[in-house]
């Protein structure tokens, strides 16, 4: 089970934006050659960024993406499920009611203790991911790191 | 981030084989009646699990499946990552070192705080499937679950 290679490629993204100005649009190319990749592919993970309220988006020359929220309003489970979706890990497809082996209705009346071990711990999982924000990782940065970002985020 | 489909097959089937009796072999033919599995893709993952040593196989005819461990020794994490490998979801490619925002390598002596973050999301979930073992589900199971089970592995 892995996160698709853009999961990567948005944390950093929005962690960038997050430390330009408020007001400044900054383009899918910028952000590219920032991190020497490829445009794209970039442009289409910043879309789904923009999809769900983290980033704002600007069509047209001088256009591109600022942040859409407060940093220590993003989770980094929000950005990690912008790209990958929000769905669950593991799918019950109910196997325990198929086949010879297949339990009475009245004893499926609860979800699957299986799905049930499942579910908790992607749960663990989401839980991990929605404590950390954005400002968070701000936080870790050096105090010189957001004004070398802007200076190196060139048009 | 999905796992395999296979992941349900063998949470069950290694249940199954839990309640039969220790020393009878159960064949991949007969676990697929019991839960109407393609009996092909289902040998595979049992092959998975006697790699890891959760199970042990016999060859031949008469042979099959049987436990290899204790269900009390037997986490869901051992059953999930035998069939899914044991790798990390969010790989980290340090993106932070290329492009024109390449820190500096004397910034890149820690690992990058967002992997950091991301692995401990990964823990959390490994954590949590690990707190369980097979000896916890069968316990869940209703009395009369083992005889039925055994009774249904028709050969």
């Amino acid at each position: 089970m892995r996160l698709p290679i853009g999961t990567e490629w948005v944390l950093h993204c929005v962690t960038t934006l997050a430390q330009t100005e408020p007001e400044t649009a900054t383009s899918a190319a910028q952000l590219a050659t920032y991190y020497d990749l490829p445009v794209a592919s970039l442009a289409k993970q910043l879309q789904s960024l923009v999809k769900s309220g983290i980033l704002i988006g600007s069509p047209g020359p001088g256009g591109g993406f600022r942040m859409g929220m407060d940093p220590d309003r993003i989770t980094l489970l929000a950005i990690v499920e912008a790209v990958d979706g929000a769905g669950p890990h593991y799918i019950c497809r109910e196997i325990r009611q198929r086949g010879t082996g297949a339990l009475p209705p009245s004893e499926c009346k609860n979800p699957c203790i299986l799905a049930v071990r499942m579910d908790e711990a992607h749960r663990a999982w989401r839980d991990s991911l929605a404590s950390v924000t954005v400002a968070d990782v701000l936080a870790e940065l050096p105090d010189e790191a957001p004004a070398r970002t802007r200076r190196r985020l060139i048009r």
